[in-house]
């Protein structure tokens, strides 16, 4: 079965890169280094509809990539959640969070509105998340 | 070297239970079944901090926590995040969240005040967290 993004995540969102098995986008908020990663299992809503084994290797990737993306952005605090209660199709947050940023120290999740990046931030930034995109490949 | 639990962790939380390497409270707002699991790696701010092996049985513990109280509780969406802006030590809000309480569909953190359990809630409520309970031990 082809797995489809859900629409949301589409409208938000900028690919970064598409495996077998992952998409990882970016939140087009230039406020934050805002990740999304979505585990390409079809139907699943929380974590423990998967495999323990998928789980692990979902774990494991998210937090490589939080490793990779605070290094890089010089981040103060990583965020890194799974909520889901508007978008059900399984997916990830995954947030550099700085000091002084438009929501520290809350949570980032409807705070203001988003400042989309513009072209040369753009791809300055994907250019930066080269290696943590590279992660999921 | 003793583990210490942040004291704003301490002072939000009932204790549930207190393993050699975990403890799990209960947030003492009614409006939600709202854990948090704290690994007593001292020092460990975020994840990433921690050996990917220590990660792996973390992520596999939450993810069973969550799984046996959305049950319980017969939640529609299970909430798990790692924020830590206000409290840096290392911890996971775990969060069984249903279709129109008190924060629904949006975030729980910040949303109106917390509603403390009364005393015959709460041995009920921990009454149907001991399995959850006993997965830390």
């Amino acid at each position: 079965m082809t797995f489809e993004l859900d629409h949301r995540l589409k409208t938000d969102g900028i690919l970064l890169a598409e495996s077998t098995d992952y998409i990882l986008n970016l939140v087009n908020d230039s406020r934050y280094i805002w990740l999304v990663l979505v585990p390409k299992d079809n139907g699943a809503r929380d974590v423990f509809d998967l495999s323990e084994s998928r789980q692990v290797e979902i774990a494991l990737l998210y937090n490589r990539i939080g490793k990779l993306i605070m290094q890089e952005f010089e981040g103060d605090k990583f965020n890194v959640a799974s909520l889901g209660n508007m978008v059900p199709q399984l997916h990830f947050h995954l947030i550099v969070r700085r000091q002084g940023d438009a929501a520290w120290p809350g949570p980032i999740w409807g705070v203001g509105k988003a400042m989309p990046y513009d072209e040369a931030q753009l791809s300055a930034t994907i250019l930066r998340l080269k290696d943590a995109t590279t992660l999921i490949c």
